[in-house]
């Protein structure tokens, strides 16, 4: 029942098992090439600073024991936010295997994901996730990771950024109308 | 001073002001002008099932009273779990401005954003979000935000994806290398 719930192409949260779970699992790997994978993230976010491409992150994700995809900080030289070295690991597996779920992956990080990236990787639906730096680490040199971690915690109406909800019942005729759909996809 | 916050073009998280403060803001627009904003975020909230595109999510940025972009749910028909109506339409957004920040944008999305898309929100720093649907709304029609939002609340070692430090003395060397650079562009 484990390796199916690993394996499923429609994963969702009931089938993620926990952490704790996979210690006595067939597939964990040995502990050279989890650190020589997480070698070319760190690889790839030194790099980063070096060529002043974007910030000093890094991830790659691995399938079967290969390297498919990278990804490298690009948010000032691409104008886009979002270009998180994990977001932009991840949107590039995808690519590769033609599909929007990472299933069976792993992906290594050069730092803890930050909410975004946290939250990308749980919708992509990987198998494992390494990092190194913490989010302590980055919040040192000065980046909103933390800030944000805490902000996202916070009741709506205590948050630093003006947010407010207008217009509920005009919006749920999408959702009925997702519930009613004979040709939606599910993700 | 507060408007000063609010433009100030590298604007981080110690710039944010808290939502109660604009309640005298100058800046705050007319409800009809909101109603209306939202009301294009849910028309295309509904127009991307009734295509069968994506998921029932639709999202705008506007500026100084305009619509500057639009983003609609397109995982699974682009193969990017990231792409979220919120982060594509802040991608959008940033490349109609030429910049990786939404100084004094609004934000209108019809659902209240997952992690990741909150998380894409407060790196786009805008001065406004507005939603309609809630998280909740979400959840009640098999989507993941209430789930994920619950995950990166945990400590890590409960959460139901694996995941695991390692190589944080190697991985530093990047933010060591970052905090030393004369080349890097802050963000």
């Amino acid at each position: 029942m484990l390796i199916a719930a690993i394996v499923h192409p429609e994963r969702k949260s009931k089938d993620y098992v926990c952490n704790g779970m996979y210690s006595h699992s067939k597939k964990i790997m040995m502990s050279k090439d989890v650190s020589e994978f997480m070698r070319e993230a760190i690889r790839l976010s030194i790099n980063n600073v070096e060529e002043g491409k974007g910030g000093p992150f890094g991830a790659i994700v691995v399938k079967d024991g290969k390297i498919i995809a990278r990804g490298v900080n690009q948010v000032t030289t691409s104008n886009d936010p979002t270009a998180h070295a994990e977001v932009v690991a991840i949107r590039n597996a995808c690519a590769v295997l033609n599909t929007f779920q990472l299933d069976g992956c792993e992906i290594y990080t050069s730092c803890e994901p930050c909410p975004m990236c946290l939250g990308a990787i749980y919708w992509a639906r990987p198998l494992k996730l390494f990092y190194a730096n913490s989010k302590e680490d980055a919040t040192a040199i000065n980046f909103d990771d933390q800030f944000i971690y805490e902000e996202i915690a916070k009741p709506i109406a205590e948050r630093k950024l003006f947010t407010q909800q207008i217009l509920r019942e005009e919006a749920l005729e999408a959702f009925k109308k997702w519930s009613e759909s004979t040709i939606k996809t599910e993700y």
